[in-house]
């Protein structure tokens, strides 16, 4: 593990080369980073220069993924794999993904000093794409590993027309060899990677390290209340079929019932459309989305259920419809038990206990975990804040975190 | 009053004028004419020949409303006024407005065939606007009769940038010459409204007729809860200040509370917009608009105040803030009593009893009862549906209606 000392230096580190990663933009002024973009090129020649600055041998592999390889003791041995997302969303922070890589390369810059090589090596990815910014298809980095890319992906467009394999071609890639980015079982034993938390979890417990207990799942629904339309002033209260009352008497219970299913579930509505929507006529028709979030899936979908049956109800009770339909549906993901042992051995000795939260949002762990062991470490973030600007994360934070993670690489290999 | 033959005869006839009237549009296959359009110069030109086929005298004024005289047994002596409007929102009904001319003119007709002479005129107005769809600025027919145009509204533009007086002088009005539109107090008596309700109250209690109570009061306001957006998976239920889950709190409140407040009062969420609005974004705030309505002033503003306290309690209990701004109000109008009685004794007269109802919508009557004492009789509409190309009103119902009227005006004259 890093001594203290060690760790200050090396966040001073991380937190200016996030600095010099923000200003690697589309977008002056903002951060915007973006799949396949010449930015993307130009993050990933800076973060191999500081890979190779660590010791480590780098190469781009065939869906844009910057790579790097510490080697163990003996050539060719299975390696631990750190790695987090190099690319952002639009007017993005600075932290969300850089911070997992920027960390990993001081880790493995720790060992190099040292000469510390292990049974093991230590590979790090700095990956291509997981926010799905530019086309709309999310963890295609991660996805390039575990060679689970979607023929389909290639056609995909972005906003001004341009396919993914247009798009690679660009860059110089080849969007026929894809599948030399598959990586062997055999060539990792465990996958970590170091996250801003994006909520306010670990801030409310003034903590700056948490160990996920798991990636939650989720549904996302578009679901309609359809009453009828009518004049805001001619129809008495007693003779409507108000969509958007419907809507807002469910939307409470939604609140309600999630709240008392328990401290890990979520569930938001996050849009809301009233037709015809004019201030002098009683909604028709209300359009609105649902995301649920559990690392249960089981108590995800019972959840859901309450909450449909709930709606139905609602609609039947007031003589209008209601219709959903799940538009994306992902399973929750569990973190690997033994390395999440590690993490929380490592980070009690740093904080003094080791706190187990459910992450809320997807990562890049979602697609690793299918092939290899993963775990993952959360940093406190201010107020809970990411997808902007005003991310934040604390130098002394970042110290700790560092300390902890060259904790577990060490222990790994 | 009319015999059942003779209203049975003149109803037919208001209803094949209502579909030649209804041919009258800027939109092939739909109903739109608005202020100042070639149509209604078109419709002005149809209305003014059945006018005169009536037996009245015919002028159109200088706010472009088309006027009829059928004189007193004296020449010169006050006149009964009896009218409603010729514009149509976009795609609209055939009845809303044009029912209330066309059937006065059936009753000028009927006195005009006995050539019955009253102590008083009768004169009809077909208004030129009061939906106010081209801009955006209502009853300007009626504000001509009162003198009380104001000066700016020559200035208003519609869509396309054409101004009222631009507007004006394209149909040969002259926009120096609008207070002769203008007529002086002692020229009516009385104003007498025909209607569609536009509202499902007299279908519900299975009558043709009703006689209005007052014309709804009303305020428009724009409300906005402020709270904080987040991520939907990473921010716990118990974090969250979540605008939309406030916003959905308050409109259940605001059904609940307008409900219980009596069945005259009615208050609409119409539109509601979420901001940022993303499916995976807590709300972080919400702006949605309340109409509320009342036949009497002191109670809206109980109702309004009490919904306004309770929006200010949730937001405070959420540690969110809510603000509001009212855009538009105006005053209940209440009908004249003594023309109120007239006219249901004459709906008694031919349907057993008359049922007393106040209107949601605003009409041209609200202008004109700031001059004349003004009263309105509504007909039944199917459902209630009204400014939507599925307006329809039976042709039973405008003989009934037909019958009454021409009662009341004999009375009145």
């Amino acid at each position: 593990m890093m001594t203290a000392d060690e760790a200050d230096r090396a966040a001073r580190r991380v937190m200016a080369r996030s600095d010099a990663l923000a200003e690697i933009s589309e977008t002056p002024g903002q951060l915007t980073r973006v799949y396949l973009s010449p930015e993307h090129m130009h993050a990933n020649a800076q973060v191999a220069q500081w890979m190779q600055d660590a010791g480590m041998l780098t190469w781009q592999d065939a869906v844009g993924n910057i790579c790097g390889r510490y080697e163990a003791a003996s050539d060719g041995a299975p390696a631990v794999l750190l790695g987090s997302h190099l690319d952002t969303v639009r007017d993005a922070g600075r932290y969300d993904g850089m911070l997992g890589v920027l960390t990993a390369i001081e880790v493995v810059d720790w060992l190099h000093r040292q000469d510390l090589r292990g049974e093991q090596a230590v590979e790090i990815v700095g990956f291509a794409d997981e926010e799905g910014t530019r086309f709309n298809i999310t963890l295609l980095g991660s996805r390039g590993l575990t060679g689970s890319w979607l023929q389909g992906w290639l056609d995909c467009q972005d906003a001004q027309g341009v396919s993914v394999a247009q798009a690679m071609v660009q860059v110089g890639l080849d969007p026929t060899r894809i599948a030399m980015a598959e990586r062997a079982t055999e060539a990792f034993s465990a996958y970590l990677e170091l996250h801003i938390e994006q909520g306010p979890v670990l801030e409310q417990q003034g903590l700056a390290l948490g160990v996920v207990t798991a990636i939650n799942g989720a549904r996302r629904l578009t679901c309609r209340f359809s009453g009828e339309a009518g004049h805001a002033g001619t129809v008495p209260m007693s003779h409507r079929r108000d969509a958007l009352a419907a809507a807002a008497q469910w939307m409470s219970f939604v609140e309600q019932k999630t709240q008392a299913s328990g401290p890990e579930q979520v569930a938001t509505v996050g849009t809301l459309q009233c037709e015809p929507g004019a201030v002098n006529v009683i909604p028709g028709s209300v359009t609105l989305t649902l995301d649920i979030r559990s690392p249960n899936d089981a108590e995800r979908e019972a959840l859901l259920q309450a909450l449909l049956a709930e709606a139905n109800r609602i609609a039947a009770e007031r003589g209008m419809g209601f219709s959903h339909d799940i538009f994306y549906s992902i399973a929750a993901t569990p973190c690997d038990a033994q390395l999440r042992n590690v993490l929380a051995t490592a980070v009690s000795e740093v904080q003094g206990r080791a706190l187990l939260l459910p992450s809320g949002a997807g990562h890049d762990a979602i697609a690793i975990a299918e092939r290899w062991p993963s775990a993952m470490l959360f940093v406190r973030c201010e107020k809970g804040i990411s997808h902007h600007p005003a991310e934040r994360v604390e130098e002394q934070d970042v110290a700790l975190a560092l300390r902890a993670y060259s904790g577990a690489v060490r222990q790994l290999i």
